[in-house]
């Protein structure tokens, strides 16, 4: 029997304080107490959490939105996404989302996967849901949604995948868990 | 012919500040002119950048790293990964990462993606790097490295997925790239 080696590796936080606080985001920073008994200072960011959503269509398909990415300077093509809302549980933030971007609401919404894209500096959270059997309410993404809407079928996005051109988390996600969990 | 609508999507800074100055990252606030002529205000994390290494034995084993992530407040399993040092190049960054954090060095490293794992909010990239022929160097991760190595198996590593243990983005990328290009 091999016994498995336990570590400790759990930080203790002996002080918080608040460094900033933004219409979305708020840092903290934190002196903490490492297992080697050591003090260190940490900093994260505090985020209200994500979805993200993979909308099949009947052919199989999938919906992509271009969009205009400040952080990264330039538009990123990426599935549709969206921070939750005060008090908003990520179905409902998904079924919203969905609408707003792309125009379409989802007749069945599954999970995924929960992950935290950035762990090391970020407690952000995002859902991934795929979404089936999709009904269109409208024919234009939402006035204030800056963006371009695409659909891909499955040789296009292994093509976009092998040429390098999602270039998110979610997106890298999403797109491998299609090509994966339909074997080819 | 069907002729592609072009849509302009850039959003124009017309100021900058800086928020906050940690360790690690910078909070800058923008405002910036949206293609509708508004204004509205970004936050941006800056952030230098970080590796990720999927390093894959000969058997086709991986490993893998427990590692308590403070933002997540729990111990998660990763593949390893660490910060862009100033100046250094990812490979370099990939290389050194390795044998910190699992005592090996990579014969082999080749990039399989390059990514912004939240970029509705930071500036960070990561870069994924695929690493073979292993060879050891050391028998422990570095003393300031608070970690626990494992391998796992294909077998494992399916099942593992299956059951939601993966739960950062660079993970789930790393390891679909490994069964989606193994093909199974």
């Amino acid at each position: 029997m091999i016994e498995e080696v336990k570590i400790e590796l759990e930080e203790k936080i002996i002080e918080e304080s608040e460094k900033y606080k933004g219409r979305i985001i708020t840092v903290k920073e934190y002196r903490v107490v490492l297992i080697n008994g050591k003090e260190t200072k940490r900093e994260v960011v505090h985020h209200p959490g994500a979805v993200a959503i993979l909308p099949i269509l009947e052919d199989g398909s999938l919906f992509f939105v271009k969009q205009y990415r400040l952080p990264a300077k330039k538009i990123l093509l990426e599935i549709p996404a969206g921070k939750l809302d005060q008090g908003e549980n990520p179905e409902e933030c998904a079924y919203r989302e969905l609408e707003e971007e792309i125009g379409y609401v989802p007749g069945n919404l599954r999970l995924i996967h929960t992950f935290y894209p950035s762990p090391g500096i970020s407690n952000e959270i995002l859902y991934l849901f795929e979404a089936t059997n999709l009904r269109k309410t409208k024919n234009n993404p939402d006035e204030d949604e800056f963006l371009e809407v695409i659909t891909l079928n499955k040789e296009e996005v292994k093509r976009y995948l092998f040429e390098n051109r999602f270039e998110d988390s979610k997106t890298l996600i999403g797109v491998y868990y299609y090509l994966y969990s339909r074997g080819s």
